[in-house]
């Protein structure tokens, strides 16, 4: 075993969805989560979502024992000093912008660090990974790029289409990431990404968090060992500063959710052809506490230190800092 | 004459509504007009304000060499300095939180700093100025006060009725605003205020902006003299602390807003039982560009340099200095 503990780790997760409560919180903290990306949108437009960062605001303010709004890599280190989970606000749809490229701006005063461009399906940004004709980045898609890249919000493309994807690496002035997904190659799936995708974006300096999230890591019975190789070959692809973990948790909610994150308002339930279901986790990660298992999976496959350190949290931390980090924001 | 000119005069006002363009931010700048809660909310909610407030920062994006968004009375201060217009975003209603306390801290820390508790007609925070019965503050307005004093936002009473004003005035841990209405015993209307709101107001700490709207002046024959006499008269009253100015200057609009102002959504135009139209002006006030007609007939009316200064601007940025300074905003 190596002396590595999260008491000296900077562990930060590229996304988790959870239904954020006290409980959960404290679940990152004992499984020594310093940051993450929370979802606090992803079918939700401008007012909705405007509300559901009130919620956080009040979250944080009931928790500040456990809990802080961060905005910037080092409200995260400091995070980790004052024993406390930073959480980043994300979100994983373009639909808080509306048809209005302005919102960008709004919603990053507001706090919110990241955003998917398309959540499932086409928007006005572009196509997504269960579209049968990806769109690539349509022009007000552009407008939003250039809006995120001038105020220094992430772009995330978990869940964007593979030419809107490509599109969006090449529009983007600096990198960007794909905060929850795995490689196609070790498990094909239409939300995971395929050789090209992922290269053009650790060229363009780019980060992509591998994801724990049973549907596209191929079931609650892929082992800790395969998630690890698969980690560990990826990082031999594409350098260790590309690679990272987005373990997509969904603690807490009741069954209604998965159902709004499969249908939304875009097609009644009944139409969707698969019975919305939570999947099972595979036993040795059944949520935020689980962290640990990773490090020491990860060492297992033979990560240095080093390498193990920026996989699980400084690769994000230096993107953070990158991305956030600009002279046109307020 | 009195050496006292613009040059070194800061001349905030209280309030005014134009149809913001750079054309109208230069006629502030000629009046020599530094500072100015600018309202950007009449019946909107929440998106709709967001977008509105979206349009404020790609204004001052675009002519950041007249105009210059404010948050602190020392930034107004600072754009006297640089011979910019600050601009405070306000509101004149309570709509852009909707049913929701938490939006309060959104639109502050989006740069709203002013906000009237109600507009013409009753809402879910209390009664309005033209409600045959006034309501009081209710008790989600009282949850709006306290969030209103916590975050460092300025209450606001021009338009709001009597019996709401007193709770108000009453509720608030900090002094508030009637920012654009004259006493009653100037003029009697609805839209003025009795004695007894404009001494509570003063007794707290508060401030009255006396207002050159035609409709709230005595119509456009109200002479320069009779104005600045009331004033006058206000400040032997309550002292010199306690008066100011708020214009509700309404350039550059056409037909069509006067309407909404008057209706909103709340009642079809044909409805209004007066034809909605823009009253005329004083000759001696066109708009902003008049101010130094104001600080002449002040002097004219026997106030004195100080007094001149506290009214033209200074009570205005005590005020501002007072509610925006709170341990408790973001």
């Amino acid at each position: 075993m190596s002396p590595l503990t999260h008491d000296d780790l900077v562990v930060v997760d590229g996304l988790q969805i959870n239904n954020w409560d006290r409980k959960v919180l404290e679940e990152l903290r004992a499984g020594g989560v310093t940051g993450v990306n929370a979802t606090c949108a992803v079918w939700e437009g401008p007012a909705e979502t405007t509300r559901a960062i009130a919620d956080w605001y009040q979250l944080a303010r009931d928790n500040d024992d456990v809990v802080v709004l961060a905005e910037t890599a080092e409200q995260i280190r400091a995070a980790k000093a004052a024993g406390k989970v930073a959480v980043l606000l994300g979100f994983q749809n373009t639909s808080p912008f509306g048809d209005d490229y302005r919102l960008v701006e709004v919603f990053h005063r507001l706090g919110v660090r990241v955003a998917q461009l398309t959540y499932n399906i086409q928007n006005l940004v572009g196509g997504a990974c269960y579209d049968a004709n990806d769109s690539g980045l349509s022009a007000f898609g552009g407008f939003i790029v250039a809006e995120m890249n001038r105020v220094g919000m992430l772009i995330d493309l978990s869940h964007v289409g593979n030419r809107t994807s490509r599109d969006a690496i090449d529009a983007s002035a600096g990198p960007v990431a794909i905060t929850h997904s795995n490689p196609t190659w070790f498990f094909d799936h239409p939300r995971n990404k395929p050789d090209e995708v992922i290269r053009a974006l650790a060229d363009r300096g780019g980060v992509i968090g591998c994801c724990l999230y049973p549907n596209v890591l191929g079931g609650e019975l892929t082992t800790r060992a395969q998630f690890c190789s698969m980690i560990a070959r990826l990082v031999d692809e594409i350098g260790p500063d590309h690679v990272a973990i987005g373990s997509d948790c969904t603690r807490n909610w009741s069954q209604d959710f998965v159902a709004w994150l499969r249908n939304g308002r875009w097609r009644p339930a009944a139409a969707n052809p698969v019975e919305p279901e939570w999947p099972a986790w595979p036993q040795w990660f059944n949520g935020p506490c689980d962290f640990p298992a990773v490090t020491e999976g990860l060492l297992s496959a033979g990560l240095d230190e080093a390498t193990v350190r920026k996989v699980l949290g400084e690769n994000w931390l230096r993107l953070f800092s990158q991305v956030f980090a600009t002279k046109e924001a307020r």
